[in-house]
């Protein structure tokens, strides 16, 4: 069992600190709300002042943060974690950031004698509460090997995608491909239900055929199709729209920097976008159906 | 066992009927290509001068046509087979048409007490030759109770969409989001492959994440992911980029007709129908991975 | 002067015929309409009790109805107008229809020598009323020479676009090209005004700049930018949502018949279709910039 | 006349600078390229070592630079020229980039005194050696009012879009719509030409219809439709495909800041970024064209 420090207990790094305490890690927590820090505290976890003070003789460090910002906040400039922690302390970065960002974090780590992955999660918070989260990692072998351990504790699938950054290039291209089936499923029930069929034949009958994907296995986005699926509750939970478009936009920043052609992965984030700016924002993200019934 | 005349012996119709002699039916088959019904002969089917003769004395008729136009061609007008058939012969057409196609004839038909059911089929000419197609059926409870014996005899799953014209609506909508998975993924991996990472690897990682799909599980179109598939074989055989453009004209016409909005599935019909037209209408749809890596 | 059978008083039709009224022709009216009937006897025309007796002694014949079936329901058959009018009788139909239409009824004219063109015209309610419609012909030489002053007594610009079925599918590209323009124009407008810019400055300095469009110069879709355009009066009256997705899938139509790709006009179709399914249908269609501001 | 100096000799800077010298400017300039340095000094110019030494003494600076980063690297810094230059310079940026680097800049001059007005122009290569670009400022009334008549030795029409940042913003979201425009033309040519209608001739028709824009009035992209267009010389020199992807990258990045939908300009952006990847980056942007004509 290992020293762990955990910085960012949103709704995700929540549940996954909290696994991390059930599997017997010694856990040290940080978070700017003191609400989610006492939470975990009544677990079992210790806390302390500051970030840098938090990751004070932690063998790992692992930080869960909204946007690349706040990771390069957290680690960089003169007084940031990597100029803190002793060398070989292993670094896991999960937050959802640009490949960009990761690799230059990485590569800072990296001149301390700092191993670092990036290690975002697809799962959503239920995920993250079941500890079945998916990592999907970027970074050298070794340190791949040294983490994956951990992140079993938090996770159920964990992949190694490649060097540093490619676990977020790897959660990009996931999620884009998420969001086009997801819409293109939303799509698909819609013109069905137009012509009269009933949502769930149709479901059944493409889920079995060539159009099957995760949207029909798991997340049906028609609303009675699927016994607790976000659909069936008013899409309230799951993951939100605006999450969805956070990481499309995501997409977008790295179609651009590399010249790649994303039509079908624009027109869905458009789609989303458009839904969201109808009031829809803080939905689950299956709710684009609504857009295709126009409500 | 049944006395079976199967008009249509097209890629998909010739194994098909095959399919139906291997399962004992005394099957009579007719084309406008003598080839096609002396290979069928060879295995032990009968034939005849016409269409309509060889439909004399058939418990069951089956065509299998390329378009609306060549069913109504047959069965509609003064000496269509509607007009020749004895009621109560049980009629399944499996082409590929518009719903509205389909309903027409099976109206014609019921007129006649004829009872018909539309089952398109999935799977391909490798599915029709393995005798593992899906048929998608539309039409009265009663006559697809009566067909599926017969289906079972050349495909896996048997579904029942709805009323007449649901098969054609079903296969559709399926084949519609089909195309949507398949460039959908293709975007994703090039996307993948444009950061530097193994689309080896990336396929992996989203099969079994959320942007799981059939694609990725079966019908990988990046070159040398997936051995047996069409694209580690340049693109050769497998469904045709002409049918798929042509089975998403269907959902074209039919979004119109039903003033469905269809943006995900329009966007691919006019991906697909640009790489048509850049010579490659010949090939396996899911070389429409090239498109995206500027072949 | 000539003796002219109008037939179609709807909001186009309507004032059309009161034109051709004022500029001294004898015109003789029919429509299911009693109303619409007796407006037009008000201003001087005749009328008589089907559209087939209307027709009897005109030297010309101009129809304007809301679809294809309905044109072929009056010309075709065995009790149409074809079989009924002395040959060498001017034909000009001016309903937006599919090309294919109209050159069925060209052809089965020509059989019967009655020289026919297709005359769909541009402009709105506004441009009937003014007699500034665009007309764009399709036909022979001769035929459109023949018509051409006709049309002038109720458009200002006549074009020729080629043979028949030309016109037809000239106004398909260029209302298609429209939507383009329209939904163009509100997405730019939309952005600038996203990031603080006064949608008035920015219509003028993209009117005279390489975003300068039709849109732009007659018709801006932001409400207070232009008075008198329909953005201005809350997007009542002007050129239906409803019409626009008419002549949309139109284009969708041809474009599945010829083959070709069009993903700008496709996508357009789509935002307009998802507009309307929000129960926008019967305003003008340049109330498509309220999609992008999340009204 | 005032002491000018120039930075950025481009395709575009060259002939902008060479236009201040014949209007009476004392023009200083400087760039990486010799060869553009001495073609410069050969009309008149001055030169210096360094950008910044060539700023010395000047009354107003104007840069044209390829992106934001370089703009960065001439003014910020410790050794940059906001460091160098006497308070109350005039500072004109006419480089393409994104509106929050020009606002970074703006206010990092602000804070040492110098007025900025980010200055981007349309027009392309013939413009600036015409003297007729368009220049869309951003930037303070006052120092709007400075710049305009030096910027009328370079262009025709002068427009202020508003604060700091604005010229970016009209000129990201002109660009846009050009491109979708441009791309839109294309389209409805194509498929025009497809039904056999003569290019030249719908051409017409829609540019006197509510089809009109900009790419018919002065660029069509139909081969030899309009005389001295880019179409009519195979898509040499002009507006270079990839500086239309570049803009519409601008434009990417600005819709995912400001969560604004641009389904239409994304499609456009994807559309030119697929014929780049096919090999044509160095032809004018109206080879779009080719794109749709299967070449």
């Amino acid at each position: 069992m290992a020293k762990i420090t955990f910085i960012g207990l949103g709704n995700m790094g929540g549940p996954m600190a909290s696994n991390l305490i059930k599997a017997g890690h010694e856990v040290t927590v940080f978070d700017l709300s003191k609400a989610a820090v006492e939470a975990l505290v009544a677990e079992g976890a210790k806390t302390s002042d500051t970030a840098h003070s938090a990751a004070d003789g932690a063998e790992c460090v692992i930080t869960m943060l909204p946007a690349g910002q706040h990771v390069e906040a957290v680690y960089l400039g003169d007084d940031g974690l990597l100029a803190r922690l002793p060398a070989d302390t292993l670094i896991i970065d999960s937050s959802t950031i640009a490949p960009e960002t990761a690799r230059g974090v990485a590569e800072a780590a990296k001149e301390k004698n700092l191993p670092f992955i990036d290690a975002p999660v697809s799962g959503g918070v239920g995920g993250a509460k079941a500890g079945t989260l998916t990592f999907i990692c970027g970074g050298e072998e070794d340190t791949f090997n040294r983490a994956k351990p951990i992140l079993e504790a938090m996770g159920k699938n964990i992949f190694h995608a490649g060097p540093h950054g490619a676990g977020q290039v790897a959660k990009i291209c996931n999620n884009m491909l998420l969001a086009i089936l997801m819409s293109g499923t939303s799509e698909a029930l819609a013109l069905g239900a137009k012509n009269g069929l009933d949502p769930a034949v149709l479901s059944e009958i493409m889920k079995q055929s060539s159009g099957g994907n995760w949207a029909l296995n798991v997340y049906n986005p028609w609303p009675g199709v699927m016994e607790g699926a976000p659909a069936s509750r008013d899409y309230q939970g799951g993951f939100l729209v605006k999450l969805m478009t956070k990481d499309l936009g995501l997409a977008f920043d790295n179609a651009v920097k590399n010249q790649a052609s994303i039509p079908m992965g624009s027109l869905a984030r458009n789609l989303f976008q458009l839904h969201a700016g109808q009031g829809n924002e803080d939905l689950d993200f299956s709710s684009i159906q609504r857009l295709y019934r126009g409500e």
